[in-house]
């Protein structure tokens, strides 16, 4: 078996100052801008708006998922970079999400998939400005 | 805002012995019916087959998503329960596939959605029978 399958970032944006929030189209947009500069291959992808408010979608590509859940009211988005590989890095997603959601506020997880053993997660905190 | 937004089981289903990891309608029916015994919302799901073996597809349900990819060259599947709301259980969606993938060794996490703080993570390491 491989050491390891993927990488797998789970961040929480927090105080995020863009306005598409509770857009399905825009965040849809986003995502799969967001597959395409992490070097992805896009292989579908599924998005929903709800009643009231929030959009979810997941954008499935070859190197595994991204998904995003966003709740417009608090100013938060849930996403998750999953990919599998070396020719992809979850880490540019990560970033272009935090500067195009415009987001004050984070928190970014890093996780191997795919081994057995507890040593598998890296954490990180982060905060914009100083009124953030 | 609220205190948390949800629970993300992350989980890691090794040397599986089911016969169906490589099939993209089995798979599918699998993730369904976990999401429907979680008591989730089904919304719409998304599926695929690569080649040359493979399957990776998420089911977006109200209260979040359900991935799975499947190795099966290496007997293994990732599988993400998210939900959201206290009104379903990811731990019986992760029961559920642990014993349909007939699973003999797994490592589950759960991640605390939608908070700031470091202390959200949980783990948990499973071993089945004496020869697993």
């Amino acid at each position: 078996m491989e050491s390891s399958f993927g990488k797998h970032i789970l961040a929480e944006y927090f105080e995020c100052e863009c306005t598409y929030l509770d857009s399905e189209g825009a965040i849809r947009n986003l995502m799969l801008e967001a597959a395409s500069k992490i070097g992805a291959t896009i292989v579908g992808d599924i998005f929903h708006h709800f009643s009231p408010q929030g959009v979810t979608g997941v954008v499935v590509i070859a190197e595994s998922h991204l998904a995003i859940h966003t709740w417009p009211e608090f100013r938060y988005a849930s996403v998750d970079l999953f990919t599998c590989g070396n020719r992809v890095d979850p880490w540019i997603g990560f970033e272009y999400l935090k500067e195009e959601l415009r987001s004050r506020k984070w928190v970014s997880k890093e996780i191997i998939r795919g081994i057995a053993e507890e040593e598998f997660v890296s954490s990180a905190y982060g905060k914009k400005g100083a009124s953030g």
